[in-house]
């Protein structure tokens, strides 16, 4: 993966070049060499085009050059089409040229085995002498519909329409599906990117450079793996901070099978989806579930003023879907609006007696353009009403285009967003036409278009907050950690002693309840007493990872004499049951009594790197999965969510007459193990298991903590 | 409503009418009276028609009647579709007429309020004296598109398509949407009903026909109300266990406001839609969330065989959809299948080398027809398959028809299903509308095409399931239950108390912690030797609910001496903090420890009578809302399912070394309460809270039962 000094990358030579040479093209209709150079030279490119073919003399009456160097005049940009084995000596060729940018099309190199991985990584090689800022190989090419270059360096079908959407794919294929699904619906482009194996440039690369460019407002994204997951983080942060672009993301591979499709069509790793869909929310990014939604989603982002509250007008001629939109509305926690008394006046004076005046209002079957016009015009001069959904049934009398229109003039005149459902298919279809031709972001069902409007929400609240600074504990000693970290590397041990591991965790300050080994009975009674009554004992060995079943732990000694008689017991039970454990002796805990357990833990993830885990409770994370992710380090914000998202923060909070746990202990806990795994990354895996969280006030203490590096 | 004596109804009448009176037609056009006799006229309907208009001689050239009495010939149904105030004259004047079969398209009925309810009410008296059914009234009609009789007794735009698919909508409105939907993509129709409000023939009358028509073979249905829960599981059940027919319900209303918008459109009540959705899981009617998902999965059931397994092939000529199918198919509990060596074989024979020969089979973007072929042939045919996905995406050399040409040629000769996707829109537009006419159910998305898979195949293993029959546990004693709760109601008392519950809960052999009421000092000493120590005792009074807060709980007693010492500190405790409280006295139990605690309930609904409910300890139910409701009587199957499918079910089944709980047991009590909610409807609530669950063999037993009647 190249580094991403992107301001060094050519990708104003790959979007905007003043010449291209095609290397590789040929007069073969219907293949890939013909029909990319076909659809550059008929799709209204504004700059010079240079076929070069060591077989023909022309290519479709354009004078063709045997070898790139043969071209006398500079050429900005290579797009290459040759089989995969010529695919290098064609990129020395344009590196020769001077060509600092080039888009490999063909295929049959990472995706194919080892051999094109070799292929793939001389292709790097090339590219980093001459300083070539790379597109693909693998993929279906780009397209740049600004009038300024009319560029359509792809085997797509056809060049879609100017808008203000870019759209970035890993896959090919999926691009020819999505440009047929957006000419249909007059979703125009404003940059059409299929990247490919990204030997060089990424979504990353592109993500910066779709940042600065002022065609584009929404940026979407599909992916079969993530390779640097905490590189995509920050740069989807950095867009969506400094420009409030909306980023959306179609991930594949979310199954193990998803996953190992992708990774035998691609020669991708896909890291856990879990983790994935956590780092997502974290860093913005709007993860989809389908295409469809994708567009659903973007278009009313794209089209229309983001909502400033969730309070809906809905606008309906036909009572069942007002209520199926109205059910759509609440579970996607949208607010069905009150309306003032002056809308619900109004609303009352035009309408007829039958048609229902409050929200969702319906104007009833036999409505024209007139009654739509009335709704919509003093719903959303409503102050109470954040933005409007408009729905229609093609009755009898439906007027439908007039109605279609109607809906566009108010649009353009409000600043609060618009959405419609005309529903069915033929009858509708010359009213959506209309609607789509407007910009009018329009959904089939009613309750696609109340998630469109709930995420354009979501998306318009997140974008408000205040950025997430990595929060920042006292007294953490990172020099004290990493002697521990390099002490067990020392001896070559993966997994840290009981003793090594809470000086990790007090080296970053982080509570822990003392543990005393002794090894001996009177040993054991001596630090009982120094633990302070009451007691927990276990046996302290790594062979003995299920203490409990091997009767190694016993709880609630209260005496130093009761301390000493279970120092043995434990002792000659586990002699007799597992003669081979290696035994250090028994550990000596005081009990802590009245605390909620959680869990905390850290990973480590092949694309995002340190993850921090917090769960309530063994059982809980066991059974209900009551368990959250986040990609480290932390921002206060981020840990106060991670406690409150958890099923079982009402727990923790204290229901009904019980306790509550001392939160902001628990906050400060998370934000010293967050730490601790940035500072650290020899850490692989980290588990404190449980963590006590007593009363308010009184803070936390972690109990059995593993640590594996 | 009407009772269900379905076989005295006159639904023959209403779709194959030899001969229609339409009341209240015009000439004016674009009115809901004009079209409506114009749709018959022009639909082509095989029998005699006779306009009945008091002001014209004549409606579109047919000669008309002032009133209905005026026809001499007898006519067999009447359309009604004069104003909602004289349309009890025209039902009347239909009864005089001697016709039992009526549409009343007209609105203006229960839906406007308590005036128009009257003037229903006056409807379904006329329609009773007259022995008259009545479909309606405010409705769209009736459509029936065999053959034999044409009927579009609509005001519906078109007439649809024949095909075996029927559609039963409470929305007159919603109707218009479906059938253009349905038209653009060729979906037909057996029967088409919009009934309305119901006054006189339900969904519940309409199964039952449907049940016996042999043109439908799946049903259907739209409802924003269920009126009569237990009748339409009833009726469910039955035409599922006879005929096989799958029926899909749409049912709005899932949200408080979304209900609330209901009723102020057809007048009518929801109950809990948790409850509806178990009911539905229950009696195997398929319930989906849009009108989208309802056409998906019935064009899967209604076009092709049902699968015969989970196992399908995925072929594609594109990687990305590839690995979205597989992601999708998992996600809906498919397995992507193992292919035999065979199969293997072939593939790999026939498919380029750079085609992917495993599951997903990916043919490569320049695929055609002969790929597709042997891909679909070689793997229809392979053992380990169960049904086949074939996704194509619109690449430059895909000759789209061919290959959907290809497809339908498979289809029919295979009795495994094959379902498709053809991503995008216009240049896959040709290929949709050939799988469509040829009845291949066809997605824009393979991820919805992967879910009607799965609901196809998850219907077909439901219908194959034995009729899960009551369970009629040894030992009741309904004469005993029927005594303590006429002695409440006698009393006038809503609630039983502590002690009457428990009798309630022994008569129908549900084991409970026996309690004593103890009111004095030397009694509590007494009742706490007797129960067994330890022993916990409780504050008895019907004024206090939460009696920890009042510290009117004492756990862990565990002499006489102690017990009589928690009656006074109890008894002086709630005398200062709530002395306005009736005390009964203190209530002695034995302490059970090492037991896991559930929630029994049983919960009456408005549309499904007895309701039992479960759940996992309080907290669980509180926090997790791990709680699963079941419509009575229950069968061992669905007790058993009830237990497995909460949350919490492995902490029940033992795990990591916790002991497992008396699930038998645990069964026992279930099947009991069941018995208990059915044989005595007076119950309007009752919770065990918590019922211990013991050891494996040792049973459970209630400790805090409440009832109210």
């Amino acid at each position: 993966m190249a580094d991403h000094t992107h301001s060094t990358k050519h990708l104003d030579s790959i979007f905007y070049p003043q010449s291209i040479a095609v290397l590789g093209t040929t007069n073969v209709s219907g293949t890939v060499p013909h029909d990319i150079f076909e659809n550059l030279l008929i799709g209204g490119y504004t700059g010079i085009l240079y076929p070069v073919s060591p077989g023909s003399k022309s290519i479709q009456c354009v004078k063709a050059f045997k070898y790139v160097l043969d071209i006398e005049d500079p050429v900005e940009m290579a797009v290459i089409v040759f089989p995969s084995h010529v695919c290098n000596l064609a990129l020395e060729q344009c590196g020769q040229k001077g060509i600092h940018a080039a888009i490999i099309i063909s295929a049959g190199f990472k995706e194919t085995g080892p051999k094109g991985l070799a292929r793939e990584q001389q292709l790097q090689d090339i590219a980093r002498k001459y300083n070539i800022t790379l597109i693909g190989p693998n993929c279906l090419g780009v397209i740049n519909t600004d009038p300024e270059v009319m560029l359509n360096a792809s085997f797509a079908r056809k060049m879609p329409e100017a808008g203000n959407i870019a759209f970035l794919s890993q896959s090919g294929a999926l691009c020819t599906a999505v440009l047929d699904y957006a000419q249909s619906k007059h979703i125009g482009f404003s940059k059409f990117v299929s990247f490919g194996n990204k030997a060089d440039v990424t979504e990353i690369d592109l993500l910066y450079y779709l940042k600065d460019d002022p065609k584009t407002q929404v940026i979407l994204l599909y992916l079969e793996e993530i390779t640097d997951g905490t590189g995509l983080m920050r740069a989807a942060e950095e867009v969506i901070a400094e420009t409030g672009k909306p980023i959306l993301l179609l991930k594949s591979g979310r199954t193990q099978e998803g996953a190992s499709a992708a990774a035998s069509h691609t020669g991708s790793m896909a890291g856990s989806d879990e983790i994935c869909d956590a780092a997502m929310k974290q860093c913005g990014i709007i993860r989809c579930s389908t295409i469809e939604e994708m567009f659903n989603f973007a278009i009313a982002m794209a089209y229309q003023p983001l909502p400033q509250g969730n309070r809906v007008a809905i606008i309906t001629n036909a009572g069942g879907p007002g209520v199926l939109a109205t059910d759509a509305a609440v579970m996607n926690r949208l607010q069905v609006a009150r309306f003032t008394d002056e809308t619900t006046q109004k609303l009352k004076e035009y309408l007829p007696k039958t048609a229902n005046i409050k929200n969702p209002v319906d104007v009833i079957g036999d409505a024209r353009r007139d009654r739509y016009q009335v709704a919509i015009s003093s719903t959303l001069q409503d102050p109470n009403v954040d933005g409007a959904l408009v729905i229609l049934t093609p009755q009898s009398m439906t007027d439908i285009e007039a109605i279609a229109s109607e809906v566009c003039n108010h649009a353009a005149e409000s600043d609060k967003p618009l959405l419609t459902s005309f529903m069915g298919e033929a009858d509708v279809a010359k009213g959506i036409d209309i609607l789509l031709r407007h910009k009018i972001p329009h959904y089939i069902l009613p309750e696609t278009m109340c998630s469109a409007f709930a995420c354009a929400y979501r998306f318009k609240r997140s974008r408000e907050r205040e950025p997430d600074t990595p929060v920042n504990p006292n007294g953490t000693d990172s020099g004290k950690a990493q002697a521990v970290l390099d002490r067990a590397r020392a001896a070559g041990r993966r997994m840290l002693s009981a003793r090594e591991s809470e000086e990790l965790a007090q080296a970053y300050g982080i509570p822990i309840v003392e543990s005393r080994l002794a090894q001996s009975e009177a040993e054991a009674a001596r630090a009982a007493e120094a633990a302070g009554f009451p007691v927990v004992m276990k046996i302290a060995s790594e062979d003995i990872v299920h203490k409990v079943n091997l009767q190694g732990v016993v709880l609630n000694i209260r005496t130093a004499a009761e301390a000493a008689e279970a120092y043995g017991r434990i002792m000659q039970h586990v002699q007799r049951e597992m003669p081979e454990a290696r035994v250090e002796g028994v550990m000596i805990q005081r009990m802590i009594t009245g605390a909620q357990e959680v869990i905390l833990g850290i990973k480590r993830d092949p694309s995002f790197g340190a993850v921090v885990m917090f769960g309530y409770g063994g059982i809980y994370v066991e059974v209900f999965h009551d368990v959250i992710f986040r990609v480290a380090p932390l921002g206060k914000r981020t840990i106060q969510s991670m406690i409150q998202e958890i099923k079982a923060y009402p727990i923790l909070a204290g229901i009904r007459g019980q306790k509550a746990g001392d939160i902001a202990a628990l906050e400060d806990c998370l934000a010293r193990l967050s730490r601790l795994a940035v500072d650290c990354p020899q850490i692989q895996e980290m588990d404190i298991n449980p963590l006590f969280v007593l009363e308010p006030g009184k803070g936390c203490c972690a109990c059995d903590i593993k640590v594996m590096v």
